[in-house]
């Protein structure tokens, strides 16, 4: 079952919930995830982004507490503040729990450890509308196994001397984060958010980075194939074409 | 400006929030609004609402803050607690602020006074997602000033010596509450939400009471019209048709 959600809040519990992003996750059908946090108010920010991360299902644990509950533990490949080594942000795994309310809402909670393991702990609440991927506004399910199983499920990836990332595709969505290896400023970060319109066009909402071009031009293909963008090679490791 | 929007999560400060209902808050463009708000889950509940309210224009008073903030202070016309006489509710003007975060949603936070004005104070929060009242399924708007200004406004009122009632439609949503005066158990409570369908059918959501078929038949009227369902006569008393 693929899942695009949006957050609605994030929230450092004690402290008032907010919402400053555009945050959707992206996660298909086999378990890979891609989250980009760009700001909706990005003016004057060299970064416009809270946050993004991925990985592939290897990079992330999920255990059913019950029918509304399941316990999920990331491991991220990638992870915006650690690539830039943003202090007091957390490293390693995070333990969460999601939640679904009658509302079809999705709570998840947790703790990060921004200052290491043997730091103060910090609770954190996020909630999380899902969201039709089929579609190209945002049209609310009610709850998120609603979703259309026919939706497209792809994930490309690469991974070579300069480079490694990932691209998810649910349903019209794409979102992607590519990092140069070595390269732990923003000169090695790219993220980008588009869309698959009705004529099977890409159309892109959000693009960060210098080697932004790189992000492959095509996405709707078969598992195994491979795409060149700008010289770099990308391969499909999952798709349900 | 008409506005439709869907509550996320309703929270009594300081435990946690969540959202069991499907609560649809509807305002006309001269600011009459009533607020429904049935359980998902309503199996064996008597009353399958945590509450409905409403008003015309001259139950609310409105403060601007500031660009993104306006206080808001209800004094409802209609109020499914007060009719029932559920204890340990509130009576009364009940003040809130209502911000609008950077992802468009709004915010509401307020206080209220359950054990009278002199008892405890319960701070709550409710969150809002704006959502197109000119759309069937919930199709989210970046912020609510995003609403279509042709949208359907429309209010029509009944008081007579039995019944006392309103119904708001914004765009194709429908909520009404019309109660049977001097009764104050559920026989004297009547709700409903319908939507009106691209044929310009009422399709019914939720309905509610003894009286339920007294809610008008028909809604897309000039204002000074009335309608009659079930010897019931509904004034039209605004409109932008």
């Amino acid at each position: 079952m693929v899942s695009l959600t949006k957050r609605v809040l994030f929230e450092v519990i004690p402290n008032p919930p907010d919402e400053t992003t555009l945050t959707l996750s992206s996660t298909t059908n086999k378990g890979h995830y891609i989250s980009v946090r760009p700001f909706v108010n990005a003016e004057g920010k060299e970064f416009p982004f809270e946050w993004a991360f991925g990985g592939t299902s290897d990079h992330i644990e999920l255990k059913k507490i019950n029918e509304r509950a399941n316990s999920l533990n990331f491991n991220f490949k990638f992870d915006t503040n650690v690539k830039l080594n943003v202090p007091e942000t957390h490293r390693g795994v995070i333990k969460t729990v999601f939640k679904t309310w009658d509302s079809g809402l999705v709570e998840e909670t947790g703790s990060v450890f921004p200052w290491g393991t043997e730091g103060t702990e910090v609770k954190f609440r996020e909630l999380w509308q899902p969201v039709d991927p089929t579609r190209l506004e945002f049209v609310e399910l009610n709850n998120e196994k609603d979703v259309d199983q026919a939706a497209n499920s792809i994930a490309l990836s690469v991974d070579n001397e300069e480079y490694e990332g990932l691209v998810i595709v649910v349903g019209r969505w794409i979102q992607g984060i590519l990092f140069k290896k070595g390269v732990n400023t923003l000169d090695g970060i790219n993220l980008f958010r588009s869309q698959i319109d009705e004529k099977n066009s890409i159309v892109s909402l959000v693009k960060f980075g210098a080697d932004a071009d790189k992000f492959p031009q095509e996405v709707l293909l078969n598992e195994g194939s491979i795409t060149t963008s700008k010289g770099l090679e990308w391969s499909v490791i999952e798709s349900n074409l």
